[in-house]
């Protein structure tokens, strides 16, 4: 019945489209005419619409800013993938609720206390010779300054390193070209000297700002603290930077803004910091030789604050790694061109972007030509001396991303809610577009790459206002998808942002990222090593020491081994789980009732929760993924007994179930018709040429593997039925029974994929 | 050149759609080749996508499963709107890290402790005659039993209750048709007393399960626990329920699995839960008359335990309010039908579903018609005198939704991975659709109300496997859009869900939503009353009580009142912020460096954070929201003084400008240029009809208070310049500057609005 139904509506669609209205179903122009679509609307559709099983062209990582994680998601379709846990704890992935995720998270803990949340603003991918390589992910949290290293190949958080010296950052998460360093930078000043005080009348002399470069080691896929160093600056508060590649590789490049070093006070009736702090015209661009630091710290020329290496200012002066540059007034980006040529710098409160050259910027130093110096001693270089162009664009230019084409850039409009297609080589304005409304950041595709890829822009939108089905005082954010290939600009798609506030995103080309779907059996995915209390299939066990217990179970469809743990109230519980699974996206949850723990463990993985049974009582515990059938049956009971408690004289067996003969015969005769239902299957898949579809091949080996788990129990249910235990005999046999099904249920999904992907009968 | 691109892009659409290749950009023939999208394709396409700013038709409540959240997305753009946070703190709402949330989150806390997460499973609109209202949204937590009240006036989580008899919950959250009541019932049975110990083998006679019926009182929008009560049921696994309407009302339906009462035990040679509990091919439906249960209750005929009101089942048996019907083996799902006179029960190891008449139950209720009693005396009505009829649909049959058509209904069949369209009057399949993969729950449109309305239905898929984009092991799910407006079901939208696995969803008219976007100015909204620590303009100001430091302070673009708070190591400080906005989405966050808190303090809205300041030193503050094009200005220092530290004896004074005449003449020029375009742009709207436009008369209202806070900085400045103050006076000015920016950002945002949506000039 149902390939009729199939050639049905492919002959009810084709006449549909064509035809129109003869057929009582809706015609496209009826679709078209009931919801109001234009043919520019039709045109977008057609340019998003991702049907089922289809893949997205382009991945995108972006921030979700007080939401302390990274979002995931796929371009043109605009869906969100994932919600990736990075600084702050969510129960779904088991971050923050399993152990091995909060040696993670106490990685990022200051001063010795948790933080349970992030401000996530820059996300940058790791590069090789300054092209995205799918590696990595790193962010950072401005609000607690640290930064997250984020694996690909699991889309798991690695590790948290927290900044030693500074109280906020912005400026990071920045890549250099080969990774060698990740970069961070202060926002605001403060003094560096860990948990010192200073009145803000000190403000000029004891507050600073600074840029740390973390060191990454790739092999390990993590960043290497004692080998990473700061350089210490002025209290300008600095914001965005970015790292030179090409000719300015080994350089970069910070804005700032309140260089005019402003302390507010509203409420003692000084103007507050936003009138002192956008006074002026020009703010210091901060142009640092960052390998040069790097060898002078090798040198020993750093100085050491709360144990980390910091390159005081007046050493880098003396050793001229470190310049500043006017920038028009509050500038935002600071975005270096594909070829490393240029730096582009757009004034928030100004209408133009500054086009630097680099050769210039060069020149300049080279020459000892600068127009001054700042308070501290700082080399100024004069901005007509730098500057290779300036262009208006309009109000409120925020920040600027790349082209597949030659000189192509792209800058938001914050203020009048646009963006800007330019040519930077000539200096003058393509293209511009309306968007709704303020817009942030915004993303071309792997568009701070040395080899943008064009295609798409998103505009990342900070005021949503009525774009969407209203949903209360809090609304989502808006990013808009915009299609680039053309002279004109089109915008496609409205994509609400339902948790968190993005700040930025980048996105990397979908072929380049291959991420595994199981772990090795065994594994810690926080550390990448064996963990140490992994078990295989029959050494489940439940250990004692003193008044620690410590459970080694296994999870696989549909039961928890073990399924009764017995502790005394005051123990101190461990129950460590890895999942037996090899079949993809066959993660199971577990949790114990009212006990504050959750694990999501995938294929492959060991998790571990702890908790100390500090009431007596009946726990049940289950597993919190709808992963089979019997998934309500996954569960079990912890048993938390009494101080003192003993068990009656005379042992009560557990509930008996008094089957008899007759069920077993029945429950045999189930399996031999599941059996045939299998056989059926089996027969139609393996007429077809299902080795060309790796999604199915998967999905042979899964049923396999449930089948193979027969013969075990299918021992047991003859051996008790030999004893006449028909107990044993019945429940033996409902469980191959449940084996069947499962392989059943994995047989008809191969079935129907292959029936939907024109797989061809074999001769 | 704005107007011209609009048209230009107009003309080129209306070429490429109809005419072909014959322009450089893509024809909509050119993008379907392109992307490989079939007509079928573009005719879902047509149908799901939503140009910007348009609406969706309805809005669905998804579980979030293990995030502890639920889920809001637009139908039929399939676009998450939010994240509600329910159970687990989420920061971007500022939930569980500010004061008033914590008080929320703390009503759930089970045996005095904190429960960090929940396990969602059902939520449930609350109605009005049966049929769906939008005031109020409920969810269960299945891990630690609980239920959460969301108002949908505010997209805000007003209470959580824990369920003082439980230790585990499935079935709920339902409620009866004018939410008199909100059902929750027992997954796994436990002892009702808490901290009760009981070993498994008196799990017969001591291990109970239940159901709750949470007494709702809608005018305080709040549960009212102490007017609640609960029916002892037996240890049967109950799982879902639901309650009757129209003819049925005042009697509400549970089933259950594992009636065998099984208990497993692998670990000891046991054959597993999953065995034992699904051996037999009958389990129990429940049927219960709670409105005669809340008389008894009334009466006194309950028990207490833990506090609470139970009645026993001697006395539910003995007052005729509770009865089983055998059910096929393990059900999920029992649905009551539109018109209330049929429930449909599937059997997830069954082939059918089965449709019980409620005229039949009551026949044989009355009667006295009986086939047996439990083991716990409960009469057992027979199956045969209670069925309208069964019909096989397929394997795994699930849960059951309904359309508005009369008779018509969908099952989910898990195992098949298909939706079956049936006929539950006539007993006969109408079609089948494949989905993608293992579907769970299913949603139509209002489907489980009195007045379903048809035209799309939800797969709530497990498993997605290969459909998205590869994000690593843990995968998103899979909700599949369905247009059941035809005879033949049609596959639309693959939506992938990045954040936790829900589990059910409903979905109500998107005209039925009616949320605020402001709050009255000083609003708890989570109490929905004045906050005690709201102050208006011009009243903020610290206060100290021992070493108690309180903040009473204001957020408005862009800057906070006070920008300076100084403390002692050592002192509790709490800070509340009234934010004095009136525009919709301008939202300030709030937080402190490193002292992990944070706010998200909507227009009106007061939120309070907490902390002990117990390390010296120097910590910023500043919003979090990206609010305005000075956002990152908007800042504040918390100084931290050591314990004993004293001013030096002659006081600096804080950095200061030393700025000039000239620069303040400079200030003013750019006032009167700045005036210049706020005139212009005020000119146009008001040439237009923009007082049709809401959403503009929104925007002029926001502009019109920015520009309002200009007199007072003006007599600043003056004032300043008549004394030759030039700093003053030039910071002030700049003031002024800023209330113009934003108020020019606001302008140039409705003129743009107003072109894009076809204002007309005034005559």
């Amino acid at each position: 019945m149902k390939s009729v139904a199939l050639k049905a509506t492919a002959v009810f669609l084709a006449a549909a489209f064509w035809a129109g209205p003869s057929m009582a179903a809706e015609s496209l122009q009826d679709v078209m005419k009931r919801r109001g679509l234009s043919q520019q609307d039709l045109l977008s559709a057609a340019k998003t619409y991702t049907p089922s099983g289809k893949r997205d062209e382009f991945v995108a990582f972006s921030s979700g800013g007080q939401s302390g994680q990274v979002i995931i998601y796929g371009i043109p379709s605009m869906r969100i993938l994932k919600y990736l846990a990075v600084f702050t704890p969510e129960p779904w992935q088991g971050y923050g609720y399993d152990e091995e995720s909060k040696e993670v998270l106490k990685g990022g803990w200051i001063d010795g206390k948790e933080i349970s949340w992030g401000d996530t603003h820059h996300p940058a991918v790791s590069e090789t010779n300054g092209q995205y390589d799918g590696q990595f992910l790193f962010i950072n949290d401005k609000a607690n300054p640290r930064i997250a290293v984020i694996d690909l190949r699991d889309f798991e958080t690695k590790q948290i390193v927290s900044n030693p010296i500074f109280k906020s950052d912005h400026g990071g998460a920045f890549v250099t070209p080969n990774t060698e360093y990740v970069i961070e930078t202060v926002q605001y000043a403060a003094p560096l000297e860990n948990r010192k005080f200073y009145p803000l009348e000190e403000f000029n002399e004891k507050y600073r700002g600074g840029i740390t470069y973390w060191k990454f080691d790739r092999k390990e896929g993590r960043i290497d603290a004692a080998k990473s160093f700061s350089v210490e600056l002025p209290p300008y508060s600095q914001d965005l930077s970015d790292a030179g590649k090409g000719p300015s590789d080994g350089w970069s490049f910070t804005n700032s803004f309140c260089s005019e070093r402003y302390v507010g006070g509203i409420e003692q009736g000084r103007p507050p910091f936003e009138a002192g702090c956008s006074a002026k015209d020009t703010d210091y661009l901060h142009v640092i030789n960052w390998k040069k630091a790097a060898t002078l710290v090798a040198q020993g020329k750093a100085k050491k604050i709360n144990g980390h290496d910091v390159l005081m200012m007046d050493t880098a002066v003396k050793e001229g790694i470190l310049f500043l540059i006017p920038e028009p007034k509050s500038p935002h980006g600071v975005d270096v061109t594909p070829d490393g040529k240029f730096l582009i710098v757009s004034g928030k409160l100004d209408t133009h972007v500054s086009v630097y050259s680099f050769d210039k910027i060069q020149a300049a130093i080279k020459s000892g030509k600068f127009e001054s110096k700042d308070p501290y001693g700082i080399p100024v270089i004069g901005l007509k001396d730098a500057l290779h162009t300036q262009v208006s664009l309009g109000l409120g230019p925020l920040h600027t991303q790349f082209d597949s084409k030659q000189c192509v850039a792209y800058t938001s409009l914050y203020v009048d809610s646009q963006v800007a297609k330019w040519n930077f080589c000539e200096g003058k304005v393509l293209d511009k577009l309306s968007v709704h409304y303020n817009i942030g950041h915004l993303m071309t595709m792997e568009g701070d790459a040395a080899d943008p890829k064009g295609r798409y822009l998103v505009a990342l939108n900070k005021l949503s206002i009525d774009r969407f089905n209203p949903v209360g005082p809090l609304h989502p954010q808006n990013h808009q998808l915009i299609d680039i290939s053309n002279d004109k600009m089109q915008l496609l798609y409205d994509m609400p942002l339902p948790l968190g506030e993005p700040h930025y995103a980048v996105a990397i080309e979908a072929s380049k990222l291959k991420p595994g779907v199981r772990y090795k059996v065994g594994t810690n995915s926080r550390t990448d090593k064996p963990h140490p209390s992994a078990v295989r299939a029959g050494e489940e066990r439940i250990e004692r020491n003193g008044n620690k217990v410590s459970v080694y179970g296994t999870l696989i469809r549909s039961h928890i081994t073990p399924e009764i743990i017995e502790v005394n109230v005051g123990d101190e519980v461990t129950i460590n789980l890895t999942n037996l699974e090899r079949a993809q996206d066959e993660t199971h949850g577990f949790t114990v009732s009212t006990y504050n723990v959750h694990a999501s463990v995938e294929p492959g993985k060991t998790s571990s929760v702890k908790f100390k049974a500090d009431k007596e009582g009946v726990y049940p515990y289950y597993c919190t993924e709808f992963c089979s059938a019997l998934h309500l049956e996954m569960q079990g009971y912890l048993l938390v007994k009494p101080k003192g408690w003993k068990p009656s004289a005379v042992k009560k067996e557990t509930a008996k179930a008094a089957y008899t003969e007759a069920d077993y015969r029945a429950s045999l005769k189930k399996i031999a018709d599941t059996q045939a239902v299998i056989d059926s299957v089996v027969g139609f898949i393996t007429s077809t040429n299902y080795k060309d579809f790796p999604d199915v091949v998967n999905m042979v080996e899964d049923a396999t593997d449930q089948l193979g788990k027969i013969p075990d129990s299918k021992a047991k249910h003859e051996a008790a039925a030999a004893k006449k235990d028909w107990d044993q005999a019945n429940l033996w046999a409902e469980q191959v029974y449940q084996y069947q099904v499962k392989a059943a249920d994995i047989g008809l999904r191969a079935k129907t994929y292959l029936e939907q992907n024109g797989a061809k009968k074999l001769k």
